[in-house]
C-alpha cells in the first residue's frame, strides 16, 4: 500500500514592484519596493492527489492574484509585515489549509544621486544582495518568522590566515598567515516576537556582522562566521539565534616564480569552483 | 551565552571527469563520466569556531584531492557506490568527523553517432538534467542513500485539464479541460538497502515516472504527480519513499480574439515566472 | 553639433510555441515547436529621437502581437520561412521602416518513447543547443538569410593534440598528442537562394560538422574548426561561407603524482574559466 | 575550391584580481581592482588551419600567463592603459600577428564603511554593472580604443510617458502619460586620444548620462536614449561618438479593477521577457 506522507503547494516568482508617491507641497518623493513572492500552503489535499479532486484546491493563479490585491491595500513597509497579512489572508479564507508560509525576497534599489541631492524619482539597481524573509503560520498558531539575507558577498585583504590545519598524505594546500578571504553570506535569523520594528532591528544585524567581518583577525572562516554570529546576536535581543553560511569563494595567489617575478600578495585569481562551503546555526543558550 | 548549536563544512563544485578507456583487438570504446561532487562534513569542530584552532580541521582543498585520488583507484561505475567510497575513506581517517556525506550530481552526455555507428570517442552533451545521489554515514552508522534527478523538463500537450477547483473573489482563471502541462521534475528516492544495481534501479524508476507522465489524464498537477510517484514504487521494490517537486510551468494560450482570430490551443507563451510550485512525498505504507 | 549616426529598434525575447495537432483517423500526433523570436527595424526614426515624435514608431508591444497573430495563419514549417513572412509583413505595413530583420532561436524538444513506441503528444527537452537563423530584408530588396546553431556541446577523448607551438619565457603549457578537446560549437552559414527546404539543408551541415569533428585527428582546435567549416561547404552547395567560433573548454588533466599515483589520461577537472576563443570564417573561392 | 577568408583566436575569461598595498606610518590602505580579460590575435595563421603547423601560434595558454605577468610589472591604474601595454607586448613579440586587441570588463567593490569610517582592507561587491574596454592596435597601428559600460540598470517612476505612436489592426497597447521606465543601459565610446585620463573622463560621461537619464522629461525610450548620448558628448570633448542600448524592461501596471479596487500607478508586475529593445549611434558631425 502507498500512501501521501506530505505534501505542499504554491505559487513561485511572483514578481511585485511597488510604487509609494509622497507629495510635500510643489514637490514629491517616490519610494520603490521590488519584492519576489513565494507563497506555499499545506493542508488537507488528499483527494487532490488520489482523486483528482480539485474542490479543496485554490488555484496557484488565484494566490498569485491575492499578492497583488493585497499590495494595494496594506500599508506595511517592512516585508516581514506584509508577508503576515498575506498568510492570516490566506489562513482566514481557507480552512482547508493547515498552514500558510510566505517568502519574500527584497532587491536591493538606491536612489540616485543627482547634482549632489537624492533624485526624488529615479533609481539604481543594487548590489546583488537580498533581503528575505520566511513567515509561517499554522491555523490558530503563533508566527514563525525567519528573516535574513542572501549573497552579501564580502572580501578583506587582511586579517586572514590559515594555518594549523590536519596534514596527511592528501595535503597541498601551504599554510598562511595572509590571504584574501572571499565570501557570499547568506544568513537566516529568528525573531523572538512577531512585532518588531523589523527593518530596523535587520539594520543592526547587518551592520554588526560587517562590522565583525571587517575587523575581525580571522584563523579560519569557522572563526569569523561565529564572530560574525555572535555579534549579531549581542547586538539585537530581539534574535534568539541565527544560521549564517559562508562559502569560501578562493582568491588564489598566482606563481609568478616561473616568469622570475616575485607576487608579494598582490597578484591573484578569483575563482567560482571548486569553493569551500561553511555554515553553523548560533543561539543564545537557554 | 550564546553557543553553537550545528556546524557543518566542506567542499563544493568539486568537478570531475573521468575516461574509462577499453581496448577490444585493434579498437576501442571510451567512456565518459562528468560528476560534480560535494563533500560535508560534522563532527567535533568546536574549537575551531570559538578558538581559531584548526587543528581538527581536515582542508577543504584536501577534500577536493581526495575526490581525484579516490576517483583513480575506485572501480565504481555507480556514482552511489563511488560515493560510499568517499564517505568511507573520510570517516576511517578522520576519528574528528562524527558524520560525513557526499553529493554527486551527474551531466547527461551521449555518444555521438556517425555513418549510423555509435563513435569510440566522442559525444554530445545532452539535456540539462541531472541524475543525483546522497549518500551519508555517520562513525558506526550504516548509510543513508538519497539517489533522484533534477531538471528533468517534460511537456504534454494532450490530456491534462483543470476543473472544479475554488472560486472566490480573487479568481480569474478559467477552467480548462485543455491545457499544456509543462514541468521540470525533481525527484528524490531512499534506497531500503546501500548495496544495489543503482543505475539499473536508476533506470527503473525514471521510465516508470516518464511512462506515468506521458500517459495519465491529468486532472491536476497533484494527481499527475502522485500518480508517478505510486508507479515509481509500484516498479521498483528496492526503494520505499519518493519525493517529487514538479513546478507547473504555464504556457498561457494567446488571446487572438482582439485581432479577430481564434485560437484553437495552438500559440502559447512559455513563462518562467511566476511558476505554480507542488511537491509530495509519497511512501509505501508500513 | 551632434548628429543620430545610426538606429535600431524592436522587441527582443517574444517567446512562442506552436502546437500542431495532426488527426489520423481514432489517432493522433502533435508536433511542437518553441521559437524564441527577436524583431528589429532600422528607418526613418530621426523625429522620435530628436523632438519625442512618436507618429512613425511602430509600437515593441504591437510587434509581439504580430508574431503571434502571424503564427496563427502561417503554414510555415521551417523557421527561416516563418521569419520571412514576418519581415515581409512588417515592411509592407509600415513604409517608414527601411528594413526589417527577424531572428529566431529555436529550443530542442525530443518527443518521448513510451514502451518502445513514440508517443503523440509527450515531450522533453533536449540539450541546451539551439538552432537559428536571422532573416533580414530591406524595401525593394532580397532576403538576407543567416542560419546557423548554437552552443553544441561536444567533446572528443581521442585524435586529439597540441604541439610544437611557440615556446617563450612566459610559456608553462606542455605540448600533448593526446588531450580531450571540448568546445561548445557556434556556427553561422549564408544561404544561396532564400528558397529552399531549410530544415533539409540545416540537417545536412549539422551531420557534416558532428561528423568531422568526431572523425578529425585534431592537431589544434583551428585546424579541426576549419575542416568542420570545409566538410559543411563540401556537403552542401546552397551554402557559399560558413563562420564557426569553438572555445576551447579545457579539461585539465589532475597531476596525481604528489600522491604517487599515474594518470593515464582518465582524471581531469572540466573547467569554464578561463577558456580558449577560436573563431574563424571559411567561404567557397569565386 | 574553399578558404580562409578571416580568423581571430585567444583567451576569454582570464580573471585578475589586483591588490594595491599603501603604508601610511602605522596605517595602511589597501586598493582592490577585478578585471576579467579576453585576449584577441588576428595574423597570419593559414598553415594553422589548412596543415595543422603550429609554429605561428601563440598558445592561449601563455596568454593566460602574460595577463597576469604583465599585471605584477604594470603601473597603469586605468584598465585601458594596462590593455596598451598588453597589446603593445603582444604585437612586439609575436610579429606574426597583424593585430591585437584586449578587452577588460571591470567588477564593481566599493569600500566597506564600518562605524562612519572607510576600511582600509575590506570591501563589498557593488552592482552588477561593469565598466568595459576594447583596445586594439594592429602592428604600425595606433590604438583604436572603445570604452564603456554595460548593465547600468535604472528605473525613473516619473516623467516618462508613450503617446502617439502608429495605431494598427494589431495595436493593444494603450497609451500613458505616466509609466515606469526600466532600463539596462550599455554604452561604447571612442576617445579622439588615446592618452587621457580614462578614469575622469568615464566618470563625467557616467555622470552625464544618469543625470539626463533622471531629469529628462521622456516621451520614449529613443527620446531619452539621445539626449543622454547627446550630454555624454557635450559633457566631454575627448569623446567624439557613443553607441548606447537600452533595452525596455516593462514594469506592467496591474490590474484590480478586476478586483473592485483601483491601481494608482503604484502595483507593478516587472517582467523579463518579452522587452523592448533600442539602440542607437551618436555622434559629433564632422
Amino acid at each position: 500500500m502507498i500512501e501521501l506522507a506530505e505534501n505542499r503547494y504554491g505559487k513561485s516568482r511572483i514578481r511585485l514592484m511597488k510604487v509609494t508617491r509622497h507629495a510635500h507641497g510643489q514637490t514629491y518623493t517616490h519610494d520603490l519596493r521590488e519584492w519576489t513572492v513565494q507563497v506555499l500552503l499545506k493542508g488537507d489535499f488528499e483527494t487532490a492527489h488520489l482523486e483528482g479532486d480539485n474542490s479543496k484546491i485554490l488555484p496557484t493563479d488565484t494566490m498569485k492574484n491575492t499578492v497583488y490585491s493585497l499590495a494595494r491595500t496594506s500599508k506595511a513597509i517592512a516585508m516581514e509585515d506584509y508577508a503576515k497579512e498575506l498568510v492570516d489572508f490566506l489562513l482566514t479564507r481557507n480552512p482547508q489549509v493547515s498552514s500558510a508560509s510566505v517568502r519574500v525576497e527584497s532587491t536591493m534599489w538606491k536612489r540616485l544621486t543627482v547634482d549632489g541631492e537624492p533624485h526624488p524619482s529615479a533609481f539604481m539597481r543594487g548590489s546583488g544582495e537580498l533581503q528575505t524573509t520566511s513567515v509561517e503560520r499554522a491555523q490558530a498558531g503563533s508566527f514563525h518568522i525567519l528573516s535574513g539575507l542572501d549573497n552579501l558577498v564580502l572580501l578583506k585583504t587582511a586579517n586572514s590566515g590559515f594555518e594549523g590545519y590536519i596534514k596527511d598524505s592528501l595535503t597541498t594546500l601551504p599554510e598562511t598567515k595572509d590571504r584574501l578571504f572571499g565570501t557570499a553570506v547568506t544568513a537566516d535569523w529568528c525573531y523572538t516576537s512577531p512585532n518588531l520594528d523589523f527593518d530596523a532591528v535587520r539594520t543592526e544585524i547587518r551592520e554588526a556582522m560587517l562590522r565583525t567581518f571587517a575587523n575581525h583577525n580571522s584563523k579560519s572562516v569557522q572563526q569569523t562566521l561565529y564572530a560574525m554570529a555572535e555579534s549579531a546576536l549581542e547586538a539585537v535581543p530581539q534574535i534568539d539565534e541565527i544560521e549564517i553560511t559562508m562559502p569560501n569563494k578562493h582568491c588564489l595567489l598566482v606563481d609568478l616564480s616561473r616568469f622570475n617575478q616575485d607576487n608579494p600578495n598582490e597578484i591573484f585569481v578569483p575563482t567560482d569552483e571548486p569553493h569551500g562551503y561553511i555554515e553553523a546555526r548560533v543561539r543564545r543558550r537557554s
